[in-house]
């Protein structure tokens, strides 16, 4: 079964908005068993719309239109799909009462124009949207002589999901083929992209029926399986068997096999042990720490630590001695381990991690390029070192040294 | 003059991958004159790509196809406008002669069905890719009885932009009226949207030469002025009246005129006062050292600071007494300022600031709700102290939250 997404609305035309919904609706068809096979985004003009319209009912079989479907002048989806089809349109009092009744808890009059979302097309099913005043729309229609589905939903995503997940999945499922989806994710951290692929590939290329998408970013790559079948249990089992042999391939770059952000290992692994993390942070300057602090709960195993971007800094709140930074220069291992043990000893932490880099694009010297990272683990025997140099602008660069300190402590608690 | 973006890729039909250039496209074909009026994102499949081609080029003057010019099987979208067009390609001998040579420099002999790179569409203009083994092409053709114009650009984003900025421009210009673009971009912090916009529109609404996109972001305002007219002076005369009024009605909330970030601002601020800043954070976890330092130079304003995530940590790192913690709490008025004076007097920064909060989506007690993040910011005279709550998930918390407190060090510098 295919279908086409049309997103709906003049803003998503400019350089500065996009459609973004359509991913979730993507995930969805596809655990229904319908392909996307086109997405057009057009403007607020009638004209164009219908023209949009009747071209997805000429290629597809399930066309879903989004936006349009608000008070204003520019709302024309209803209209739109009326003219494509040939539909007329009755004004339903149900829905009109519901807007009345919302406007009244809004304590204000309804605006006349409101009325037109109580438009409902010949035929159509009205899709209650619990968190909007539009409702959605299903439309059993005929164009072309071909039977087509079409499915009008709000823009706003708060609105769109939800009514999409509540109304359409269920009615989507009770008239297409029963199947069974098994979705895993699985992650690694800190291996190149072709690496990865040369070593997976030879893998999942013998899983034809599993299909499986690798997403790659700043030393973070995710691997996608996906499997439909007859049953859970025979979708679950190929997923799982796949899974398995990556897992194997993959060996200690593994972080995850659900999907779980490495901040989320780091902070699981830290439980299990009974273990706390403390950070000194140079040239990520707090990005690890903030990527520790937006996984809930992390309290309860990271202690925090001190962003140390002056040199004074560095002495005062994680104690590195001024002559240790004045020999070897701030992007030192020294100065990492000293940074690592000393916050380690100042907090109190189990471990503690110290960084130390060039993130650029100034601050290079002579053998110390932009990219250079000196990274550090303490615990209360030893300290270790990593050197990396990595390249890229400085969000990169910063990106990819906050991956490789936390991956460090991810390898330390295996 | 209207234009269609088709986007040729599969993998943007999967629930994982967007199209990007189409924004920086469009930014560009404005600024030529040029209206997107569809969007269109279609497979590898040549069937559905001809239609797609056929569909644009009856309803826009100018397609922009990018992607699908490399070598493999998928990439169809020379043939496909071969096909739709009913024209010939013809194999061109000095592309054929540059991807030897690129080969050459990789040390790899060039796989065979690279050759299909160098096919040349009958009567297109080959635009040279420096960054890519693609070149893109430009055809002047006719359809429909219509003179239209055909560009074929690559689809990775590093090849597909300059050579666009490079190419194309310069011949979009040369076709099209003259025409003088000014554009200005101003940014207010932490005020609602519904207010700026009330403050706005009766002024905006007045400038109908003016084109006026209102973008909001977590506490974040960008007010977006483009004007064309046939002089530079004349666009310019009118976006910089536009903007004056605009200034003077948001007022210190207004706090760049041309676009700079909070952060950018905040250390052109210290850096003009001679000043230093270092922060204490809590709830932020980082955030807000993490976005000062993401601006280049940031070392000469900013210290540093410490994330105080644990109560032990908000005592060691930032002098807060243990007992002002036990008598408040961690979330109150006296251990925010206890932790900018402290974070300051340990730093020896000109300004200190403290943050702490609840993020959520535990953590409330009794009087304090998730949300709730109280700011403190110390120089050598006084304490200010701001309390604010927040709505939504942890994120948008914590965004809030450091925006709040990049302004109020914006607020204190001005």
């Amino acid at each position: 079964m295919k279908s086409e997404i049309i997103a709906v609305g003049s803003e998503m035309l400019t350089p500065w908005r996009q459609d973004t919904n359509s991913l979730f609706l993507t995930e969805k068809l596809n655990e229904a068993g319908v392909t996307v096979t086109f997405k057009t985004i057009v403007g607020d003009r009638q004209r164009d719309l219908v023209g949009a319209i009747r071209n997805a009912l000429g290629r597809t079989d399930i066309v879903i239109l989004m936006g349009g479907l608000g008070p204003t002048e520019d709302d024309l989806t209803r209209e739109a799909v009326a003219e494509a089809l040939a539909l007329t349109m009755r004004r339903d009092a149900s829905i009109v009462a519901a807007l009345h009744a919302r406007a009244a808890t809004w304590r204000i009059a309804m605006p006349s124009n409101n009325h037109k979302q109580a438009d409902v097309l010949q035929g159509a099913t009205v899709l209650p949207n619990p968190n909007g005043s539009a409702p959605g729309q299903w439309l059993d229609s005929v164009f072309g002589g071909y039977r087509k589905l079409l499915i009008l939903l709000p823009g706003p995503p708060n609105e769109c999901k939800p009514l999409f997940e509540a109304e359409c999945m269920p009615r989507l499922r009770s008239i297409l083929p029963a199947r069974h989806i098994a979705r895993r994710t699985l992650r690694a951290a800190m291996i190149p992209e072709s690496q990865a692929d040369s070593l997976l590939a030879p893998i999942y290329t013998t899983f034809t029926d599993v299909e499986t998408t690798i997403l790659a970013h700043t030393g973070d790559i995710q691997l996608i399986l996906l499997c439909a079948k007859p049953t859970a249990e025979a979708a679950q089992q190929r997923v799982d068997e796949l899974a398995e042999r990556m897992e194997e391939a993959l060996d200690d770059y593994l972080y995850s096999s659900s999907g779980e952000t490495l901040e989320q290992i780091v902070l699981d692994l830290l439980g299990l042990r009974n273990a706390t993390l403390a950070v000194a942070e140079s040239c990520t300057g707090g990005l690890v720490a903030q990527r520790i602090t937006s996984v809930s709960g992390s309290s309860r195993s990271f202690l925090g630590g001190a962003v140390v971007y002056s040199n004074d800094l560095k002495t005062s709140m994680a104690g590195v001695a001024p002559d240790l930074i004045a020999r070897h220069g701030a992007v030192s291992a020294e100065v990492a381990q000293a940074l690592a043990s000393g916050i380690r000893q100042r907090t109190g932490a189990t471990l503690g991690l110290g960084i130390t880099g060039i993130a650029g694009p100034t601050g290079a010297s002579e053998g110390k390029p932009v990219g250079l990272v000196h990274f550090a683990l303490a615990d209360a025997h030893n300290v270790e070192h990593v050197e990396r140099t990595f390249r890229g602008d400085r969000d990169r660069i910063r990106q990819w040294a906050a991956q490789q300190a936390l991956d460090m402590v991810r390898r330390k608690l295996m």
